[in-house]
Parts: C-alpha cells; structure tokens; sequence
C-alpha cells in the first residue's frame, strides 16, 4: 500500500500562476493570475525570471487567500535547476520555514501531497505548495545555450515559462486532497535525453496502476485523470501501457504538457518543465473543479531524474511520478 | 510555531553508514558499518562511487534492522549533486516508493523530519531516511577539477566521502524522534564560496533559537546540541550568535564537521558535505546514544543552498538548518 487517505481532507483554499508569452497563446492564457508579456520578467538573467516567477506565483497564492506571510506555516517547493535555486532564493524572500524538495516535473504533485500529509497529520495549518521552470534557463543547464540555434529533434518537448502555487489548509473550501500515492523510480532504459515522454510514461503507469490496487477506484471513478508533462507521444505510450494491464485511461486522459500550447511546429511533443503542470493544473484544470465542471480529479506530475552528468557518463533515465486525488466534497 | 511535536514518537530502529578512508582515520572509523579502502568504491566515476555508497547505506540501515525491501514503506533521500542523481539512482535500486529532497547538507535532519512527521501521523511504519556525498564529486561540481590542483584556502572545509541511513519506524527501540523544528532560508550577505561555515551560522542560530523559543527548552535540557558541518570558524559564529541572543549552547554544543578529521592541515576547517553529519550522526553519535552516554541530542545539520550558477551572477549563499530531538524514552 503506497497510498495516504487523508481523514482531514486538507483543502486547496487558493492558487498562484504565472506563465510566459508563449504559454499565454494557449489555453492558460485567460486563467492565469499574470501573463508575462516578456520572459525575462524584468530580469537580467534568465535564472533569475524564474525565480521571481516562483516568488510571484507564492506571493499571489497567499493574497488571492487573504494571508499574509505569517499565517503560513511551511513552503514546499524545488525546481529544475541544479541545487534548486529558484525555489531556495525565493525562500529567502520570505519568513517562513522551507522545505525543499526534488522530484523533477513531478515537483508539483509531490509536494502537494507532503503539504497534505502535513496537515492531515494536524501538524501545520496552512502551506504553500510550489514550483516553476523557465524554457531558457532549462535548455542552457540541460541541453545546450540558446545562442548555438541547435535544430531539435521531432521527440523533443518545450520547457514551459511559467510558475504554479497551491496554498493547502485545514480548512477553508470545498477541493479537498483526499488521497496520495507516492511513485517509486521506474527506469525502462531510455537513453534518449530528448525523448522524456517515452522515458517518463512507465513510471505514471506503475504510479496510476498502484493508485487504483490501492484505492480500489477504476479510472472512470476520476472525470479527470491529468497526467504532468508526457507530451503527445508519451501520453499515446501511457495509454497503451496502462490498457496492456487491463486498466483503460483513455475516456478521460489528458497531459498538461500535450494541451498548453497551441498546436505549432517548434513544440513537437508538447510542453514539459516543473512549470508545465503546475500552471495548468492551478490555472485551467483549478477553474473547472472551482465550477465544478469537475470534481473528481486524478493528478499525476512526472519527473525524469536525470542529469547532464549522468547521461554523460552513459546512464539511462529513472522516472518517477507522485499521485494526488483532488476532489469537490 | 514552527516546530512539531510528535505524539506517537517515532522511533529510530537501525542505521548504515559508509565512509572513505581520509574519514575512517578519524573518529568514526570504528562506528561506520563499512570503511572504504578506497574512495573510488570499484566504480569507475566518483559519481558512481557516491551512488553506491548511498545504496550501501540504505541497504545496510535495512539489514542491521532485519527488514526486507517490502518491509519499507519510503525512502526519502536527497544530495549534493545536480538533480540529486546519487539518491535517484540509488532509488531506482530499491522497490520502495521515493520522496526526493534537497537540502544541501541539511539534507540528513530534513529527510528524518519529514520521515518522523510521515510516521508519527499514522500513514506509514516505516521509512528510511539518507544522504552522503564524496569530496571528488563535489569539487568538481561545485569548486575545481582535482587535476588541476588547486590551493585550498585557509577558510574552506573537506566535503566528506560517505553516507549514512536512518531507518525510522513506529516501533522497536527506545531511540524517539520527539520534535522537530523546519528552518527558514536566512542570508547574510556572505558571497564567499569556500567559506561555508560562516555563511551557515546564521541559519543555524536562527533554527536553534526558533526550537528553544518553541519547546520552552534551554540549551542544557540536551545532553549534547550536533550541528552538521559548520567547521571549526563557523563553530565558533554559531557559539557568537546564539550568545549574543542570550543563549549560551557553549558547554554541549559540537560539531560534525569539526570532529570528524584528525587535524591536519590540509581540512583546514573541518569536515562538509551531506554525508558529514549522516556519517557522524549515525554512527559515533547514535553508539553513544544508544549505550545511553547521551540520553537527549539535538541535531541540526546545516545546508548552503548555493550553486555556481547563483555564485556566478553575483548572488550572496542563502543558507537552512533543519532542527530534530532524539531522546532516549
């Protein structure tokens, strides 16, 4: 059994977004709380857009709650960037204990679902979940410096400008977290850095295969089952591999990272990034549950763990993806 | 209040621990399950060699507490190198669910924090918490190719070769975990990369004060107050700032980084790195606590979330200290 049931229910009272020019084409254009005109966010570095991102997106999560900095108990947060800067330098911007973490683009869900466990376990009363990302940033730490004008290859996904916050309370709305289920690093041997979805969509699948055994829940149980950033070719994977199980997602599947951009060639597969899914699910995906145009949601964030020196030195790709039920109760 | 009491005391039931041989020449050479002849660990990175070290330890904490992989609930780990590949890839090693945390070389008190809270609330049994690090590794991320033989400065510590796990459970010792107090991101305006023990005092001091102010506690309720690796310089701040604040940890207060080398000139300050204070801790500390030479110990290992790209734009070294109480019951 790797899933939590909350008895508590600890509840999203609000959420912070900011996303880039080119996200804000998309679909989260309209839902989030800023659209960035310009993806240096005033900036001199690229580094630096994103945290700032990040710092806005917490900040806007707090006002739209009406709290201030010390009704908040605790931060969750981390990023792409070596030794998370982004999330520990927006930290530092605040008076409140940090708690940092890594899980890749998986950061969203994971720590929404440490938040949650922390205040089920009637430890904290309010926390901010958090993460962000920056396609510049990202493609110079990652892949290679912008300025090289690298031709990418048609598997290859765009990382999303743009951050997401989740302010999560005892109480306080009706979207409760009601269960999570931690993933467990999956590896099928892909070697291709550019091929995330593919190297991702094992571990979603062990991670949504767990959450039903454990739950007893089908997925038809969700109006909803949102997966992170597994692009358009890694989502026809996912889906594949969960049916081989006997487990059809497909009615009511979508990836974040297959729906924010407006279908044109640069993106091939879609977008990815920690941004990715912490923009849409606290934007776009947060509105319809707000209207309750849905209101069982499956959220499925997937990080890929690796790093430049790793696959220098010739590994392969561990994936992981944590799991977090949102529902209307 | 930023500091959780745990009800149900979680208790630690075992350890593992792993260090190289400039380590195990000093005093925790008789207490680590396993010295290293040689640093490179048969692997052929040092990457590689730190990811095994970690794996070591992790399966070690398991052994030494008779518990088999279906018997862990989680492991949460985390570590110096970019992505924290050491603890991914140790992860994807073990069928066990993983929560992935950066703390810098806070790492060890936060993954046993967050462990403690996860059991303590009831939703697993139990948790292996770990971290280690390895001089070669670091010095090439963080600082110089070892090849290129550079002069250490006078102020700069050795980041330690090792690792160490902590295996956190409901029940089955007398060892509990009783509170613990989550740091905030402070930052003094330090800038210099190799002075390390003054850029984490600060945070430290703030950590520590915050769990005295919290608990009612004063600094001789413990029989002995660890830091995790302040080095000898940042020892002496720490002893400064908490004084100057009216509290006086003086007569019980050590220091991983400080004990862990024999002195020699070539340390300088002292120990570093995430696996300082998982070596010390548990192995030298937790003998002692175990054999009931101490009965109350509060650890606080300390993290410098910098990386070079922050360094590199010019940015100060913001710096947390994850605080938690270990007390025989």
């Amino acid at each position: 059994m790797h899933t939590i049931f909350f008895k508590n229910k600890p509840r999203i009272i609000s959420t912070g977004t900011i996303a880039g020019p080119k996200e804000c084409a998309g679909i989260v254009g309209q839902y989030v709380d800023k659209a960035l005109p310009d993806d240096t966010f005033g900036e001199s570095t690229y580094e630096k857009a994103e945290c700032k991102m990040l710092t806005y997106a917490i900040s806007k999560a707090m006002e739209n709650a009406a709290c201030k900095e010390e009704d908040i108990d605790m931060l969750i947060s981390g990023d792409l960037l070596n030794q998370i800067i982004s999330a520990s330098f927006a930290a530092r911007d605040f008076n409140i204990p940090f708690l940092g973490v890594y899980s890749a683009c998986s950061t969203m869900s994971e720590s929404m679902a440490v938040a949650a466990s922390l205040i089920d376990g009637g430890y904290f009363q309010k926390i901010v979940a958090a993460t962000g990302s920056h396609f510049s940033s990202a493609e110079r730490q990652y892949r290679y410096p912008l300025e090289l004008g690298n031709t990418r290859p048609p598997q290859s996904q765009w990382t999303v400008t743009g951050a997401g916050a989740t302010l999560i309370a005892n109480q306080g709305s009706d979207i409760a977290i009601t269960c999570a289920t931690f993933g467990k690093v999956v590896d099928f041997g892909i070697t291709d850095v550019n091929n995330m979805g593919a190297a991702m969509c094992p571990a979603v699948a062990s991670s949504l295969l767990q959450h039903f055994r454990d739950t007893g829940r089908k997925p038809e149980y969700y109006d909803l089952i949102v997966t992170g950033d597994l692009g358009a070719l890694g989502s026809r994977l996912l889906k594949d591999l969960t049916w081989e199980k006997g487990v059809d997602i497909q009615p009511n599947h979508v990836d974040c990272g297959e729906i924010i951009y407006n279908v044109v060639e640069d993106e091939f597969q879609g977008g990815s990034g920690a941004g990715c899914s912490a923009v849409v699910f606290n934007s776009y995906i947060l509105d319809k549950i707000k209207k309750r145009e849905l209101n069982k949601v499956l959220f499925a964030a997937t990080g890929a763990l690796l790093s430049t020196v790793s696959s220098g030195q010739g590994e392969s790709i561990p994936c992981i993806s944590h799991v977090v039920a949102i529902e209307n109760v």
